[in-house]
């Protein structure tokens, strides 16, 4: 592309670059607005003490999830989870749930239940109260989106701004078990009902399913003033870590070595000839907490750590922007980070 | 349907029987929900002074807006607008706006600059912030979810159920007109471009295409404490009296002969043999304020009408609840007024 050039189709510029874009041309009038888009959610002053968070997230059918091969219930769940997530991503306490739907005409109320079940199971479990929302038919398939909102006490909330080179990169539990789960479902939905299933296969399809967003961990991080910058693995390693060096303006050295693989994922990676470093980078929607922190805080992420019962692992050190974003392999070489995690718009990683 | 069956189909079910059946089963935990499903938005206790306003709304190609006869801009406005007037029938302020959109691979970054005019436009005049959203691809059309945010004073929200036996009913401006627009707009797309088209037309199809939110109006009877019930009529006002009605477990009795109308409604109705009250009556989308006071307050109506420069119309009087919802016709007959307004999961009126 030479400069003159400017990307016009959403192809080109890619997701990210067309949130950019809606960014820089999205004029935030008032004070009240301390984090518009950009984040995981914003943040925004309605109180001296607390700041309210809120986070949109669309679901649809055929894009984000597949009903072939998981239930209505299933997709309520992770739907409800990836929302919960982004508020544990800012240190924040969730506390409302809206949900519009657009349901397609064959539906009986029973599926539209069966998908509220879904929505009001980690609701429970997190004290959330289910307030709105809309309703449609849709032509098409269906159509979720799902709306959060929760507190954080005044300039607690974390953001994926603050990293500073020489912060130590942090990840909680493992990475890749969702992506190896989604494979696994998709795969079986193709095989025979009488194939032999492995054990791994059962705990790696679990954590696709039925992922846990880190809102202790999050609140922890925030509370103690801990994390300079955070965000919630969503799109995948390699996805998120450029999100977060980019808002921070910061390079990275990731090491592949120390990368937290569980021994299921391992399992599966080695029955299907697959790098499972790679799976660990590409693998969206683990929900797990990547984060940055002062080398000399080490001690107390691994007392947070016991406390929680949750490994949080030290995967790489924050660099100057000139260093760009590089994973330092077993041999000692060092090669760039892509991104390849999911873009909506681009089909290139 | 005998008493012992019950709807399992959406269809059966309708709309606002799925709704009913969502909230029923909806646990909202906590004392910080004033108000939960079932209004406008949600009423939030956030401080002890203010409370939140949160409503979401969906806006989905070929079930609420068609492009054929509208732009990528009129359908942004149009569905900000929806989203604001949630905020302005419960008296409240909006602060901050949600965008998560779904977008056909076919559309440029023009397009999506074009939809953003269309909420941007909105938001600057009535001061809200667009401060997050959610990108998507869609396999199908071009798919909105908007979600706003507002405060209200505590305890000052206008909701849809405080209305009294005895009570008058009010209506801000004219109904119909968005109803007639619309009909003009379909109408002139299956026509030649010379066709000449009658000076009501533009004002009709405006009043479509740039619906105005009544939030001063909103605020000064949240702030007054003059209404004792109010919505917006988004669904037509057969079904918006239904839905006041049904909350405040009362009946009502509307004056056929009251009914604002405009001029260019009524030429339009005459130009084309249909009687302007059922316009009036089944016309979605004017985003009027329908409100009841105590009778004694019609003087404080008409003041704040004045300062306002907005018609405000006495066109009914609330009655028992076994008085039912009824029309009084010119000929001093009353029938009972049927919900003619759409619902997305039923075909019968």
């Amino acid at each position: 592309m030479t400069p003159a050039s400017r990307p016009s189709t959403l192809h080109a510029l890619g997701e990210f670059g067309l949130i950019r874009d809606l960014h820089k041309h999205c004029h935030t009038p008032g004070s009240e607005v301390i984090q518009g888009i950009g984040d995981d959610a914003a943040i925004l002053r309605t109180s001296p003490k607390e700041s309210l968070l809120a986070s949109t997230d669309l679901a649809i059918e055929g894009v984000h999830f597949d009903l072939a091969f998981e239930s209505l219930q299933d997709v309520g769940y992770r739907t409800a989870v990836a929302n919960i997530s982004d508020i544990a991503a800012m240190g924040g306490i969730p506390k409302f749930l809206l949900v519009a739907l657009a349901i397609p005409p064959s539906y009986s109320i029973h599926n539209v239940r069966a998908l509220y079940q879904g929505f009001k199971k980690p609701c429970r479990q997190y004290n959330i109260s289910l307030v709105g929302g809309d309703t449609s038919t849709s032509k098409s398939g269906l159509f979720l989106c799902l709306t959060i909102l929760g507190h954080v006490r005044a300039n607690r909330a974390l953001t994926r701004q603050g990293a500073k080179v020489g912060d130590r990169v942090y990840v909680t539990g493992t990475l890749g078990d969702s992506k190896a789960g989604l494979q696994i479902l998709q795969r079986q939905r193709k095989q025979k009902k009488t194939t032999t299933h492995q054990p791994y296969e059962t705990f790696l399809k679990k954590r696709h399913l039925r992922p846990i967003p880190r809102l202790a961990i999050g609140q922890h991080l925030s509370q103690g003033r801990l994390a300079h910058a955070a965000i919630d693995v969503s799109d995948g390693l390699s996805g998120d870590i450029h999100h977060l060096c980019h808002a921070s303006r910061v390079g990275v050295e990731l090491w592949a070595t120390h990368l937290p693989i569980s021994r299921q994922c391992h399992a599966y990676a080695a029955a299907h000839r697959c790098n499972p470093i790679d799976i660990a980078l590409e693998g969206g929607e683990d929900y797990e907490l990547l984060f940055t922190i002062d080398p000399r805080n080490h001690g107390r992420v691994t007392e947070l750590s016991h406390m929680l019962k949750t490994t949080m692992t030290c995967i790489g050190e924050i660099k100057p922007k000139p260093f760009g974003l590089r994973l330092k392999l077993e041999d000692g070489i060092n090669r760039k980070i892509m991104r390849q995690s999911y873009d909506h718009f681009s089909t290139k990683p």
